[in-house]
């Protein structure tokens, strides 16, 4: 971490692949946190900047056909702006930040998935952010599209599931390496799978 | 330069501060391949992508207040995509691509002139252009606004001017440590800066 990010703050970020109830465990730790009077910033790339939005805009739009290599500099070009116009200042200011996807999906997503370098994301990755430490990263350690995944199993066929699936072993290996991921298995009853979450927020020191 | 980008063409660059001449240089040089029948692209980021015109815009709009790294990745996105789709292609078709502005106008304009780390940019620059060998860096070398210096002797007080020269020692620093780079002082007659150039051209191999 750059000398210029020192702060008191708490950095947690939430990672998983696709329909693992990601949004639903976000949504339960915010309800918590407020019943709790705990002080948190939540958000999600591209975290409301201007800049971000339009570089949103960008890479949502569909009819732009455009290197992958491009595509990882503006996922970056918007981090960057979130991570040093939202995220550094709330940290600054001594509060618990809770990410909805950061690095690791850019390395699970594009490394792993689409085939770029590693070392490369991983340089890109940290230059975005200014090398910020985050304190914890709750993975949901889940297959992906576990919570569809039954019902859509004739869909399991479909092109894009060995994407997934690449992307699914990308984080497990990520995670392997890092001792600020939490492996928390998602379970059938979500206020389970809360409360796990919560338990290892504790473990981590985030709160008390 | 990686491999997949291997290829027979001829990739010059054009650099120099502003008001040194550059565009009037580069339009002698089209005017000189085209009465020789040389076949070679012109370019200059954005370079005509449609994700490189849009990048710009970002650029230029001067209502947004954006951090010089989220500054420098856009502008490393826009040459990214330029040079996968547009030179890249044109060097893999055997011609001579002339580029104005490229990586070293990155380093002198961003590390030196507004201080972002040297070897940060670099490795950007590095991934951005996927490490396609430059053959010819045509430096104009004059100090900024050579061209109009002394008309706009009271300008030189104005803030700004500490930026230019940083950017000049910049470029000049860079040059000494690559080969490639062919340092052309201007001269008033802008026919004899002309010649200086397809000297230097012929002397790099560039044309015959």
């Amino acid at each position: 971490m750059r000398t210029e990010y020192a702060h008191n703050g708490k950095l947690v970020t939430f990672e998983g692949c696709e329909g693992v109830g990601k949004s639903t465990q976000i949504n339960l730790l915010a309800e918590y946190f407020e019943s709790r009077g705990i002080d948190a910033l939540f958000t999600r790339e591209p975290g409301g900047t201007e800049v971000g939005e339009r570089v949103r805009a960008l890479l949502k739009d569909e009819s732009l056909d455009m290197c992958p290599e491009t595509e990882l500099l503006l996922f970056e070009a918007a981090r960057s702006e979130n991570t040093r116009k939202i995220i550094i200042p709330a940290l600054q200011a001594g509060k618990i930040v809770v990410v909805d996807r950061y690095i690791d999906s850019t390395t699970a997503y594009q490394s792993f998935g689409r085939g770029l370098e590693r070392s490369e994301v991983d340089m890109l990755n940290a230059y975005a952010t200014g090398e910020v430490r985050i304190d914890l990263t709750v993975f949901l350690d889940a297959p992906p599209f576990a919570n569809t995944r039954r019902s859509a199993a004739d869909r399991m066929e479909l092109a894009g599931m060995d994407f997934h699936d690449r992307v699914y072993a990308g984080y497990k290996e990520i995670g392997e390496g890092e001792e600020r991921f939490a492996f928390i298995r998602t379970m059938a009853d979500k206020h389970k799978t809360a409360e796990a979450i919560i338990a290892a927020l504790k473990s981590y020191g985030i709160i008390g």
